[in-house]
């Protein structure tokens, strides 16, 4: 759709950036089933994060829904869009030096790679929070489960429509075995590891 | 369109997060024709930010229109959607603490106002660059303001198309008197003045 555009080489103002908050910007994308407990271990995360000094920023279904993708709905073209559209800002968050966190189901392995192809090697890191389904179920923290089987919400992931794995996330966290400060500290840990922070 | 969706709250964490980075983050809106010299002066005004340590993001026609708004055209329709989403954008970046610039003609008194009203009192500081058509036209870096005058560009701002200049900008700078680092420097000058920085 769009012609005569160039596109400006940022890449030294990219490190530059980087540099200068002391980490190494990347995505982390949390996927998983309603209830598995995603945006907890994210917030708490982000919050970990924070307190040893790095720059950070979290999208969620309520901060995105609101605003920059109030215009979409539910059905699948919107949904596509809608982790388009996240993986799009994701990376220019990146790009001005954060780390991004992100927790949206994301059930779709396609649209999942979508995003991670926006990224470069290494700064899209796939979180997968693999809380069996009994266990979100059981939890229902919203009540979306009861009114999925009820009939009430179609399309529910987990009950009509599917959750497609991730095969080789970066990081697999049972939330259902894990309480949330010890998944925080896996991913502390993977981070630090490879030095990201 | 969106259901069942509650806003949390992040404003502490908004609060800390700008106090982390010492700044008070707000998002410096560039508007004015083709040529004029917006996106000279954002990306001088960034660098000049970035080395007194304030952290900073530039929205502009190029990493948005080969990103996040890839699917827009040049329609009426997709021009509103254009700057509506950077506006959302520069949002979220202004939430995680960033002091964001954009660049773009934005010809539209609607389309600005419409951004404003996303920010709170003080947040949006819409930066007029005056420069004359004329001079503009002389200028035509790009070669545009020809094709639009051979007619081999439709509904150009300031051609065919027209450009609603701000009534009440927080700045106006006419940078075909002003140097760029003149600009820069009236820009830090408010900044510094009011506390941003």
């Amino acid at each position: 759709m769009s012609t005569d555009i160039k596109w400006h080489d940022h890449q030294i103002q990219r490190t530059a950036r980087a540099e200068q908050k002391s980490q190494h910007p990347c995505m982390l994308w949390f996927t998983g089933l309603s209830g598995a407990g995603k945006s907890t271990i994210a917030n708490a995360l982000d919050e970990a994060l924070f307190k040893r000094g790095k720059h950070t920023y979290l999208l969620d279904g309520d901060n995105v829904r609101h605003g920059l993708n109030k215009d979409l709905g539910f059905t699948d073209q919107d949904r596509i869009e809608n982790i388009r559209r996240i993986g799009e800002v994701g990376k220019l968050f990146v790009d001005a030096g954060l780390i991004v966190l992100s927790a949206f189901i994301s059930p779709f392995k396609s649209d999942r790679q979508m995003v991670r192809t926006l990224f470069p090697l290494g700064e899209f890191i796939e979180v997968y929070i693999a809380t069996d389904l009994t266990v979100c179920e059981e939890r229902d923290p919203k009540g979306l489960y009861k009114k999925a089987r009820r009939g009430e919400i179609k399309n529910f992931t987990g009950i009509d429509s599917s959750y497609e794995v991730p095969q080789a996330p970066e990081l697999a966290l049972d939330a259902g075995q894990l309480s949330v400060n010890e998944c925080v500290d896996a991913i502390l840990d993977y981070l630090s590891e490879r030095q990201y922070i």
